[in-house]
């Protein structure tokens, strides 16, 4: 079935249209699950195999410095800071999110020594409270403490008791979006930090981490930046803590002069000291060619892409009789929202399963929730036309009771 | 000129000659720098090339179980353990050796908690004493004190106050060899708790962990592992520990249940606590394909090599008249030392970039030590006959002196 002619013209006019065609997706698939692994570029296949058959095959050890691995945790980093607001030298890429978050916690937590408290969201993704409560068993409760309370008791429970208050900006269940610049000032009013993680905004929509005064940030690089599975991860520190700022992984790295091998700890300057052990060359190329898509990308109109999408799917569902029972769980004023729409319904499993066999790959939160992930440079207008078309007719022709959709894997 | 029939009968009866053959090295260059970056397999090319574009591109999420993505940690961990004599389910492949040391270091202070002390040897590689040092930091010293002393102080250090024993097999730089099963044992005697890093022995000599009852060990992917730059490293913990060990970086793969987001961290079994973020799947794929090199490998007959390839080496330096300012610095008793030789000369720095622009690939370590890596899969008698040919004709004909060879670079 043809889509309508104004969904056709969207993607007449889309002027991200011409970014699909570095992407190397499969056919006929249209993948909305962009906000869990993002896809393959050209630029990240052909890198890897150019660094894997060139500079690791030919060069070997020379590569560190002739082709420059051994820059590249910084160079990567100031590509990211140009799309999450922020000047170059602040942030680096390196480990995973949840490694990370350690290391800005501990930061944190020794900048703002005169407290001891975590302030965070009980539906935060999980990993940022277990590496907070990590943090917490392993240095006694007296120096961290995790608090973790529901969204709308976050900002009463900002007082000067809290060392650090740290979010996602955008949740990983229901897309809701944080007001950055709204609660990084609140917080510091009360004098304290924050820490946010950006897994689910870097690369979707328009941040200001430098304009917001933001402290320390984190983010991923698997999801939006399309760095490939387990990908680096990414840290911000504001440039005013980065004297101050120290962190227990201090890896040879992270040392003022790593071939020096001197006996003692010396940090090195800046962004270095959050390096631990060696870099990761072969993922840090992918992530840093698969950043190649975003050239010249303006981040408003990406964002504003990402709103149309969106917006086309919830008026599809909205319009849909036989939708009548998905409810929509994000927030509806896209002021509010990320880059995702979930919706519960109480097949959800079934449906999500059916809708990746009939090739439109969504994926599925306990217990009741599919999340569809709108992703600008890959997705068009029609792309989510066809997806609301497709789950219209598993719905209508209850495709989604067959049982091979009933059974559940070990990731979701 | 040919090299002398002795050498050449070597290679002729030499049991891993047809290893070399999974080795993509560049032609006309002997390596001998396998201790710093291990060499790129057939394998490893053509498995980075295939996860990528099939996993990756056209399976994309549903990778993580149509392709077992979320087995590999584990799964390499088994490969590995049979190298280093582990009984499988008690290695596990993730982040970096660094990152590893604090997870380990974390365990066995948690289980002697009585004590704090962390012995070590001052020569160790850095980044072991540096991750000490900044778990100390973190801690305070009253609950981790790293206690430093020369090789010869360290059996009269052991004693009641050490919590920790943590010891480098073989030397970074001077190759030395420690006796495993005796230190362990008389650290054992003491009530400390032992943690062997195998970064230079792992994949080069026969390992006995278990044996030894070591209780944890850490080791490099990407040396004689040959997994690439900066490969995910690995952990060790002997199965009488598995109850007891926790560590802080308890991130979201580390969980019992990672995909039930629950609020609080609860350890996943066995070595799966060690996980912190989401496993970097191109990396680990990389050191999976490229440990398949070690496939019917006798670890034995790969020490016998390791040996011949070193004393035919030590031969051809002590015969050689202008050889005489060659000090080694690595032990002559073969059961002391790894798999390499340390040297040190007036001139070591521009020897050792002459040796490189003649493709013999060895590497320099301030002041003045030039270190050769005898890696038995990919190098040959004669390679190591030619490589010492090639060492006398840059002193002899002072080929060294060319300035070219005197320009300091960033990574040596």
């Amino acid at each position: 079935m043809a889509a309508p002619e104004s969904v056709v013209s969207f993607d007449r006019l889309d002027p991200l249209k011409l970014k699909r065609d570095e992407f190397l997706l499969p056919r006929d698939t249209i993948y909305m699950d962009g906000n869990s692994l993002g896809p393959l570029t050209k630029q990240a296949k052909n890198r890897v195999a150019r660094v894997v058959q060139e500079q690791w095959g030919n060069d070997l050890i020379h590569s560190w410095n002739k082709n420059y691995w051994i820059d590249l945790p910084l160079n990567v980093g100031d590509t990211i800071a140009a799309l999450i607001g922020a000047e170059k030298g602040q942030v680096i890429a390196c480990d995973s999110t949840s490694v990370n978050l350690f290391k800005v916690l501990a930061s944190a937590l020794k900048i703002n020594s005169q407290r001891h408290i975590v302030l965070s969201q009980r539906d935060n993704f999980p990993t940022d409270l277990y590496m907070v409560q990590g943090m917490s068993e392993f240095l006694g409760h007296e120096a961290c403490q995790l608090k973790s309370v529901s969204e709308d008791l976050l900002l009463e429970s900002l007082d000067e008791s809290v060392a650090v208050l740290m979010l996602t900006q955008v949740n990983f269940r229901s897309g809701r979006l944080h007001d950055m610049q709204s609660l990084t000032k609140r917080a510091h009013e009360k004098g304290v930090l924050v820490i946010w993680d950006l897994a689910h905004s870097a690369g979707a929509l328009e941040i200001h981490l430098d304009q917001c005064e933001v402290d320390f940030a984190v983010g991923c690089g698997y999801k939006y930046l399309n760095g490939g599975p387990g990908a680096p991860a990414f840290i911000y520190a504001a440039k005013r803590h980065h004297r101050d700022m120290s962190q227990p992984l201090s890896g040879w790295m992270g040392h003022a002069r790593p071939f020096e091998f001197e006996h003692d700890y010396r940090a090195g300057e800046a962004m270095l000291r959050f390096l631990a052990g060696t870099p990761n060359i072969l993922s840090l190329v992918a992530l840093d060619a698969a950043l190649e898509v975003f050239n010249l990308v303006d981040m408003a109109e990406l964002r504003a892409k990402s709103v149309g999408l969106s917006e086309l799917f919830m008026s599809c569902v909205d319009t849909s009789p036989s939708l009548k029972d998905f409810a929509l769980l994000s927030p509806r004023n896209k002021l509010e929202r990320g880059s995702q729409l979930a919706y519960s319904h109480p097949h959800a499993f079934a449906i999500s399963q059916a809708l990746i066999a009939h090739k439109v790959v969504v994926d599925f939160r306990a217990p009741n929730i599919i999340r569809f992930g709108f992703t600008p440079l890959y997705l068009s207008y029609q792309d989510i036309w066809s997806a609301s078309q497709m789950l219209i007719k598993i719905v209508e022709e209850q495709l989604y009771l067959e049982p091979k959709y009933h059974a559940r894997g070990k990731v979701t």
